[in-house]
């Protein structure tokens, strides 16, 4: 089976050295430098191609049996769309801003699976949720914690950048939707700061963002929420920053020119925010669906603590993100899912066997998730 | 006796006011409207000039007595040296950031009285660890404790402006000189956060700043610190302004422009800080001077509380500011102090009729500091 990764960033790398074990495996990028990069470490080939030239994506699968789309969030859209036209099968963890949904009838169409937002949040936490209420017999409410943070805490932000440092303001910026007896509702991100042990991490900080994307309208739970874990005292920081202005894209007068206020606080923020050689960060996740069994009142708790790879000196946000759109692409090599559309992960989290594969291709890449069954 | 008061901002108009009650008062300003202002307040006469021309000032004042200095301070040092160039006697406010002592000699030859910093800090700071010195048989050390804050606290800075908005942000930058063990030594602004309680104000916390000035050379005590006061959790926030880069002055580039971090930062900073229209300040103020008197270990201890004045509308910075200042003119005028050359405050604190003079005048206008003796 031929694939093509398209993308050689931090995460399509790992993917593309994961299935190049497996598979025969093509990798494209804009940068020549990334695709060197990736060269050295595995069995791969590589083309260059600018993804945002008209059409170029489109070309460059026609000869695969799988794509897989990692490409930045804001090309993410065009590029699934091309994917779909040229009639073939893709797992994404492109994570685009729009509504990929719009693309189902035109994947049926083509004959089409298009799996998703198919990361560890969105992507595993989709997939727990919908695994857990459909053990229950009625599920009334589901939490997904989830960060990625540096081992290392320094001051004053005690955070280090595993993704794209604009999405990770934006997600300070943007309103949370979470769903309360059966509404979505909008409450401001960083907001509702309550304080969370996960030993052996100590005591986090978890705040509502925007991050539940299709669940609000894929699952039947009336309360959903999402929050981001970081350090205690991160979202104070972040709140002061947002409300003085500093986070805003409305330029500003200074001396006669215009000034994006983001932009500077971009020059000055994101270079301490680098996770500098040698530092090492970790993902913690934890998901929780409460609801009703036998009459019981039930809870099915995942926690996920996952380290930095220091073999492969791959990150951890790398390593969750990556190895499930890899387990996945496996999944459909295999055969086993075949559902025609645009497929959000939850979808996945529905069928007993795919579930159980999924866990068990994580765990051989020694990302765990344990369950937990609570009754009260 | 005729007076010139140089400047109609807060302090320059309350000082005018109330010296109109006792001498023939003319103000002088660039602003028409600021000259309109207090002339529709009390009886002055005014004169618009420009500060920044040249001799403009040494040819405003030659018919007058005496002159106030209550210029923005980076004019400071230019307006003072033309007034003892036009040998008249000045008290001045303007705080220049220049050593003004380097006009002494001019000044002793011009036949001029100079006061210098004459307004609550530095001002009444030095006039109070001068008197308490002279009083103990070794002083040992001193230290003044000093801010400026909003009766209602507002998150997240909790603090508004009662002076130069640039001039705030420079006491964050500019690292603190202060004596340990008889040398001067310097530590970062915002450095050394400690609580302190004021009753009935509650707790404040106290960090280092530059602030003792001519102190660290005229007084012989080996160890001495100034700190500023804010509500408690107002230092880290700056610390984390300060040390992410935005009150920085080096330009950043940013598409091709070049921007100071700092001009951004005051344009989103000082509209929050602004005291806004009802709201009010109060000042507080402890100076204390530790030392030995008659074998015995003494502190001098004098505590300043002053509010808003509901009355005249006029912020107690002003109001603590102004008064230091038109109380000395009135002590000139009077002839009680002639000393000549350019004098820094604690030069009147060592003269007990001088001292007791100041307090009783400012007692009078409602400024009150109280004295408490501690033995141990």
């Amino acid at each position: 089976m031929k694939i093509i990764v398209l993308g050689a960033g931090l995460v399509g790398s790992l993917i593309a050295r994961d299935l190049s074990l497996d598979f025969e495996v093509t990798v494209a990028d804009k940068s020549e430098e990334a695709l060197k990069r990736i060269a050295e470490l595995s069995k791969v080939k590589t083309i260059k191609i600018d993804f945002s030239k008209e059409n170029a994506i489109k070309e460059a699968v026609k000869d695969f049996d799988l794509v897989v789309g990692a490409v930045p969030g804001f090309l993410g859209f065009n590029m699934l769309k091309q994917v779909i036209e040229a009639k073939k099968n893709i797992v994404d963890i492109s994570f685009a801003p729009e509504d990929c949904m719009v693309l189902d009838k035109l994947a049926k169409e083509n004959n089409v699976t298009a799996i998703i937002d198919c990361g560890v949040a969105p992507g595993m936490s989709n997939i727990l949720v919908s695994h857990a209420s459909k053990l229950l017999d009625e599920a009334q409410s589901c939490e997904v914690l989830v960060g990625g943070l540096p081992q290392s805490r320094y001051w004053p932000y005690e955070y280090k950048l595993v993704f794209s440092p604009l999405d990770t303001i934006d997600e300070y910026m943007r309103p949370a939707r979470m769903k309360v007896n059966g509404e979505i509702v909008e409450k401001p991100a960083l907001s509702e700061v309550e304080l969370v042990d996960f030993p052996p991490i100590g005591t986090l900080e978890a705040f509502n963002t925007d991050g539940l994307r299709s669940l609000l309208y894929t699952l039947n739970i009336p309360n959903m929420k999402e929050k981001t874990l970081r350090y205690p005292g991160h979202a104070e920081k972040m709140k002061i920053l947002r409300e003085t202005g500093f986070f805003n894209s409305e330029p500003v007068e200074i001396n006669g020119v215009k000034v994006k206020p983001i932009e500077l606080t971009a020059k000055l923020l994101f270079p301490m925010w680098k996770l500098k050689e040698g530092e090492k960060d970790f993902t913690v996740m934890r998901v929780t669906v409460e609801g009703k069994k036998n009459g019981e009142k039930v809870s099915y708790v995942y926690d996920l603590i996952d380290h930095f790879d220091d073999m492969m000196k791959v990150t951890s946000m790398a390593r969750t993100t990556g190895y499930t759109c890899s387990v996945v692409v496996r999944i459909l090599a295999k055969g086993l899912y075949d559902k025609k559309g645009v497929c959000p992960p939850e979808f996945l989290g529905m069928e007993d066997e795919i579930f159980e594969e999924i866990l068990k291709g994580l765990r051989e890449k020694g990302v765990i998730y344990e369950e937990r069954i609570v009754k009260s």
